[in-house]
């Protein structure tokens, strides 16, 4: 067992393992962070379709891309088996915005493969406004 | 038990409701769509804050919402308990485009509460494009 596996002892879950990122990235825990993750993760944005691989480079673009004050409030996570997906508000430089995420977890419970979408605010389509209310 | 709650029998876990509703939605049968919602459900579009309260007008939002042929491809389905997550690709009129929803089930297993978000492509930044590659 790897020394990053070991610090999964104790995690029996999907959902655990990714509240955990989520506590470790807020708390800027990179250790902790990288602990998480495989060898081999696989991180993809597909609204940019950006691409990262590999724990090393994947905690690189976390440190070094996001250089401003920023914080995490997970509004949900939910896990099944190897699968799980969150909801988290992120405070940022450009104010708050949702974050959207699925992963995978590899064999170990490790974070295998993690897919994020960040969503924009959009003008409501003429097309359906008489069908909903705004809140 | 109300004729919808009956409809519901069998399906043991919110990850099952989910893949009935996105089923009953591909296939336009609005019947089988409206037993997974509760009377009271509510969906949520935080993008333009636009809000559907109620089977009735749920349904309607549906029907007469989005009058062009489309089609859904599930990605991923997660459920825990009573909460669920799914992904799916939505082809509609202007192409193909993911769709987050996050989903809690009520106490007889039909779902309340749905929170829809549909993230739109944007520019990679410049201050992390060294730190990932293109797919």
């Amino acid at each position: 067992m790897s020394v990053a596996a070991s610090s999964l002892a104790g995690m029996t879950n999907a959902h655990d393992v990714v509240a955990a990122y989520w506590a470790a990235a807020e708390a800027r825990d990179w250790t902790a962070f990288g602990a998480l993750l495989a060898d081999d993760v696989v991180y993809r944005g597909p609204q940019t379709r950006e691409q990262v691989r590999g724990r090393e480079a994947y905690l690189r673009f976390n440190v070094e891309g996001f250089r401003y004050d920023w914080h995490i409030a997970v509004q949900r996570i939910v896990g099944e088996g190897r699968h799980a997906a969150s909801w988290i508000e992120f405070d940022g430089q450009e104010g708050t915005q949702p974050g959207l995420c699925f992963f995978e977890l590899g064999d170990d419970g490790q974070i295998a493969r993690i897919t994020d979408f960040w969503p924009d605010p959009y003008e409501l389509p003429a097309s359906r406004a008489h069908l909903v209310e705004r809140y």
